[in-house]
């Protein structure tokens, strides 16, 4: 499987349909998804959103979204990282992840955040972060709702020893 | 002087220029305020962003910009305030931030976030959150770019004991 950064028309619809898949995350936050997939084909790079895109064999089967912070020197944001549950052990995640860091690193990228959630259903998330060089910078407790606090996750690049 | 929430076809240009003149705003900062009232006016609240003015003897005296976040289910954003410096010391900003909770908190907001520098000439605005009743939620550190902090202030409403 090959990755790609340009988006198509039909990436749009697809990346709705694998967010709404994944069975994590809540209709407003699959209709933002959307949204921003929409605004990076209908304006590039202009948009402030950058994409990995993965094609497997029927269809799109992983992708990210990130992109600048605006208003700050060096930091990213990773909005979205998706994988179709049979890849998921394959560890097109990881290779999904790896690529986009490279390319934020390239665009400039020296901090690479990422929001999650504490709750019990995200701790394969935290710990999938976690592995790969990701360290706690802060918890807002009962940001998203009571109980349901946000994780900011933040890596810097380039890691010390990476390639 | 009186407030509005509605913003009129003369405000963007308005509140880019009081955002300039408040001195410790990038220019980068500058046009997101600029863009987010723009936002305001051709949207309205479907933008996701609610506002209150002041107009003063000569001008726009001061604005807020907030709103809900999205996926969150009670958590908003204040994400501007600026203030003529000459009302400043008349506790303009003080009346335009309490007023601006009362806005929140009847469109359902029960967790007020601010994001602000960590650096020395943010004092105080700092200062202005915590004696208001925020508290520091988070810091994250060189987040703005190397030595410039952001630091995260959250007020839930409604405050114990306020009126």
């Amino acid at each position: 499987m090959s990755f790609r950064e340009e988006l198509r028309p039909g990436d749009v619809e697809a990346i709705g349909a694998l967010v709404a898949r994944s069975g994590v995350f809540s209709k407003a936050e699959i209709e933002i998804a959307v949204e921003v997939a929409a605004a990076g084909l209908s304006a590039g790079p202009a948009s402030g959103y950058r994409f990995v895109l993965c094609d497997g064999h029927s269809g799109l089967a992983g992708y990210t979204a990130f992109g600048p912070i605006p208003a700050t020197a060096a930091s990213f944001d990773l909005y979205w990282i998706a994988v179709e549950r049979a890849e998921q052990r394959a560890g097109l995640g990881s290779r999904l992840l790896a690529a986009s860091e490279a390319r934020a690193l390239a665009l400039g990228c020296r901090r690479l955040y990422v929001d999650t959630s504490g709750r019990a259903d995200y701790a394969p998330a935290r710990a999938f972060y976690e592995r790969r060089g990701y360290r706690r910078a802060a918890t807002l407790e009962d940001f998203y709702a009571p109980g349901d606090s946000k994780v900011v996750y933040l890596k810097i690049l380039p890691e010390a020893g990476a390639p």
